[in-house]
């Protein structure tokens, strides 16, 4: 049982640090952020951060990690619920915005690791932990496929290309994690009403061609 | 005359950094790239670079003012044109989305401007003139609002929050400066295709609330 409470210690310890080293990284960048300022951030020592992470690129990938498993968690149990398609993607799309809101510092890890990623700009070893973080989250993005071809199938949904119509899709639902900012006293129904104009935004480019005039 | 020859020449040299300094920002990142780097990429000296620009950051300055500065003139002269809103904001849009594709390492660049500016990770000098570009920028978002209010006005667009509207707009019209990648043998009309997607998807986010089941 005293093991217990240690297990618990530690790991409560280990979501500490993973939390600010997430706003640490989210302020400044990867390369502007040292192991010296996400101790100094939580009012720790280094020993006790490297004591969980080997090295800021691990601390880096975990953080990453951590902010996709959030999403999967959350996302994930809606994605097999049978149905019509537009209520599950409705569900789907308020729950992932959610997340990019209330765990916004870990979403913008998740982006600059795509940035790096991008660039290239690392060593092969962290390219390596990088493309598997990578991949990671692309399947992630793959959970809202069978609900968008389905609603295609059944008329709610009109786009083209599936892959353009997946990226126009993310980058509007993930887009909070770049103009949002927690306000002071903001309620959970401002929250949701801001999410719910994010989904609606992206559910109207999902219903496709309508009147448009050329 | 001789003077204007030496002038061209000049201004040639300075477009060329410039575009050469764009891709370098673009593939490395500000704080990865060096005006060696910008210097071998053209395969120039460095001494050419620093004649034209004094600093990195100024250089990055420059790149950035350029970017938005190509903006400025493919839309603008659209945002005064009168008539009904949406055929107009439809030419903005599809202007802006391919300026977006076109000279994607400027925009890239302005980006990369951007989320220093939100880090505010630079030096109390860089800060300023980091400023005065974001409020270029800003300004630029602004000449679709009217065509927006307008859009409102005459029932075609249907829209709660203007200002998250905005971001949720240009979050779509930028994306392509993410994920598009010029292809070999691309056509101009496969390139309109896709960008005629994106600004579909995104009248699709301004058309508002239809049929929509909660």
């Amino acid at each position: 049982m005293s093991l217990g409470v240690r297990e618990q210690v530690a790991d409560s310890s280990r979501a500490d640090i993973l939390r600010a080293a997430a706003k640490c990284f989210m302020e400044r960048g990867y390369a502007g952020t040292s192991i010296d300022d996400v101790a100094r951030s939580l009012g720790a020592t280094k020993g006790r951060i490297y004591h969980h992470f080997p090295s800021k690129a691990d601390l880096f990938a975990e953080v990453f990690r951590a902010g996709m498993d959030m999403n999967y968690q959350a996302v994930e149990p809606l994605a097999d619920v049978p149905g019509p398609a537009l209520p599950r993607w409705r569900k789907m799309a308020m729950t992932h915005v959610l997340q990019m809101m209330v765990t916004k510092p870990f979403q913008r890890v998740v982006w600059i690791g795509v940035e790096m990623h991008l660039r290239g700009a690392t060593t092969p070893e962290q390219r390596d932990a990088l493309r598997e973080l990578i991949d990671y989250r692309s399947n992630y993005g793959n959970l809202f496929r069978a609900t968008l071809l389905q609603g295609r199938e059944e008329g709610v949904f009109e786009f083209g290309d599936m892959s353009i119509t997946n990226q126009l899709m993310f980058m509007t639902l993930n887009s909070p994690i770049f103009w949002y900012t927690p306000r002071v006293g903001e309620t959970r129904a401002d929250i949701e009403n801001i999410a719910s104009q994010v989904v609606d935004y992206a559910l109207g480019g999902l219903c496709g061609k309508r009147e448009k005039s050329r």
